[in-house]
């Protein structure tokens, strides 16, 4: 079978206009956009309905040509882009709305629609959808479903999984499971919509989302303290929690990020010393109360040195513009090497005293930047100057994860990109179950090849 | 192979005071507490730790001797007892209780505990675990688990699902899953524990669970409201809803059930005249706030006859019981047929209203006594007086269901009560996958079998 010859059986299918096969066109989808993970695809197939989803599905199974799931690709870990030879399968047409279902609390959205698509959809009704992070531009609902996202308001609301109230999605042979009733109580039998949740497109491609969504709130009280250390972070944070307020997301940066945000966004400290570790809090409510709370933790906890409150908007972002622009500031030095880890709270210090001399015995001339969300115990790891190969440089980050217990994937997957670190967190007879399972529901195996398991 | 040949491989795994043969001493576990579902078992084996159970299901599979497991026997749909010649596998032995880990908010503990052991071990260092229901002196986290439970606060919490951070199980063939690390962001691959949730021991017994805990926090208020109708009470809830403040529960029953709570529990009406329908709702706050929250939506609401308020432990108490007394009332009057359903929160009034209708077309006599979690959209159908064989009346209720777009298992899990029903909640292609996975995890089928699917 010639690529010719499938991409006709694929244009009968979608479109002549939504089949890819020249080169220059696929570029956009066959690599990702750090250029880190990428190779040729056969071709790109742009299906517009969940019909045509199960056709193209089934004509790959027939024809057996491996397919690679792909939504706004901003993944990090490569597991949604081509290795070589595949097939991409864009949704980035299934975008459609529905209206808000208001009795429920829930919205039935197009797996192609992006995060910022559902987020303003759910506003313009007075509603919200509480998954968010940095890619809301770009990331679509189905991919943020395949790899169960993350983002800042974890602490709150949950991953991805836990906000999704039902899928529809199509199995390699083409089958196609719909779920989107969203019941609150549904114990007829196996979760098959969460066990789609974070399998990064390697049972089912997801084609419809029903996520949960809640009545908007105003936003909270934003708080940033300048600590001593990240044991005092820690322990401020554990404080906060017990004591109150509520919190919606609790974000943690080290000095040396703090650095490069001023630097490359020309924006001022917050505080007239610098200081080793800063947590970002945001509270659900915004009363005096909560103030008064967060004063009374800023008292209790030694080691906080300063901290900067916001109640309207104006401050809010202003304080928030230093956690969002780690990234951008990261970027401007070099092209980081990224790992995205968890940690137990209670390890948490340890791992980020300690990873920086891990990284330097290997290579002494790394630059180490690290942040993320402490509430749930993840920490970006951003390499920078990396100069050999990087993978003992990885293995060795990922080792000290597992030697305190964490996770080496927190919420962007294993992708190609950890595939062979897999097993520092999940035990041989957890990674048997997961092939069985894969095997049961995509017997040829043509779905996302290389990602979660190691191509034998 | 003779039941005593493997009743001594079992003794010297477990010992022989943990092996019970005895026909006598297996009724407790042979047959569940209404009576209604059960028989003779070859043997009920006791382990007392993981490596027992991993021990014992190795044996049970090399030996092909099916296997029931069992925890609190307090389950509705014949999913815990024996059908005839398995072996029971109790897993109360197991009800060790670890401590609190703070920093992260959980707790580990056997899959033996119960569910009040569990409360009051995370109540004793200022922590609660919000799963709730009236079994929960005998009902264990094990079963728990298998069943996806819920209860009167999934609205605020979830269910069970939602509430376990990690599990450690054993597959059919011995071999032992242990996924404790209770990160909150873990995208290493498929979430094994979430698919053990609600499968009702047939692809793997769950032997441990990490279960999130919060910190207690003083009981809100408590509102029962006497209501025109059960439309009226689902507009009243949406309005509160959206109003605020903030619910945990919000439970209904109609005005037979009250009748039959103050008859037998000889409690006085909390209101001088009956309803139609009564929506009993508790918040998470206790201010003055919150109370007036609700009596403007009770002015708001058409509909509304009258409302109890309760702030204080004593009155909240007096409100709850007349929910709490609902199954206890039923009980009196005879032997109920029960079904627990969910219906889309749009169509439930629909169903309230239609359901008696379509079981006294079948059964003129019978009365259908109807409460449940409004906020669900959970209804426990309660059937008295059946006089023939229930299953068309069952089915007639279930289809009605079906045709209303709900769930016909909500809280309390297939079994075996509804297996032959479950394709009217899940499709052919889902019920494929399904049994894939079953195949995949348990491939001679040792585990449960006849619970969820039909046996061929």
């Amino acid at each position: 079978m010639t690529t010719a010859t499938a991409a006709a059986r694929m244009s009968a299918i979608v479109g002549e206009q939504h089949v890819v096969v020249d080169a220059e066109l696929r570029v956009a989808y066959d690599r990702d956009w750090t250029g880190r993970f990428g190779g040729p695809s056969c071709m790109v197939v742009r299906p517009g309905s969940v019909e045509e989803v199960s056709r193209v599905l089934a004509t790959c199974c027939e024809l057996d040509i491996a397919v690679v799931p792909q939504g706004g690709n901003t993944g990090l870990v490569g597991g949604g882009v081509p290795r070589g030879g595949e097939l991409v399968l864009s949704l980035v047409r299934l975008d459609e709305l529905e209206p808000i279902d208001g009795s429920s609390g829930q919205v039935t959205v197009g797996a192609g629609a992006t995060l910022e698509q559902v987020q303003r959809h759910a506003a313009a009704s007075g509603w919200a959808f509480n998954v968010d992070h940095g890619a809301r531009s770009a990331a679509t609902i189905g991919g943020m479903v395949a790899t169960n996202a993350g983002g800042s308001q974890v602490l709150r609301h949950g991953t991805m999984r836990a906000n999704v109230a039902g899928l529809e999605m199509v199995l390699a042979d083409g089958r196609v499971l719909r779920r989107l009733g969203g019941m609150a109580k549904d114990a007829t039998g196996f979760d098959l919509c969460g066990l789609a949740c974070g399998s990064e497109g390697t049972i089912a491609v997801v084609t419809r989302a029903r996520l949960h969504v809640m009545r908007s709130v105003p936003r909270g009280v934003s708080a940033l303290f300048a600590l001593h250390s990240v044991e005092s972070a820690v322990a401020l944070l554990q404080d906060l929690r017990e004591r109150g307020p509520e919190l919606v997301a609790a974000e943690f940066f080290l000095g040396d990020a703090l650095q490069l945000v001023e630097r490359h966004r020309q924006l001022a400290s917050p505080f007239p010393d610098d200081a080793p570790a800063y947590l970002l809090v945001e509270t659900t409510g915004n009363t005096d109360a909560d103030i008064e709370q967060l004063a009374e933790s800023a008292e209790a906890v030694p080691g906080v040195v300063d901290v900067a409150v916001a109640q309207d908007a104006a401050t809010r972002e202003a304080l928030w513009a230093y956690r969002e622009s780690i990234n951008e500031a990261i970027a401007a030095e070099g092209i980081p090497h990224k790992l995205d880890v968890s940690l137990p709270i209670a390890r948490l210090a340890e791992f980020l005293a300690s990873v920086g001399t891990r990284v330097r015995a290997l290579e002494p001339q790394a630059r180490t930047i690290l942040f993320g969300h402490l509430g749930d115990g993840n920490v970006h790891v951003n390499l920078l100057d990396l100069r050999g190969d990087p993978e003992p440089t990885e293995r060795a980050v990922l080792e000290l994860v597992a030697e305190l217990g964490g996770s080496i994937g927190a919420e962007h997957g294993i992708g190609v990109a950890k595939a062979h670190f897999i097993g520092l967190s999940r035990s041989p007879e957890e990674l048997d179950a997961m092939r069985a399972i894969k095997l049961a529901l995509d017997p040829t195996g043509i779905l996302n090849p290389g990602v979660l398991f190691v191509q034998g």
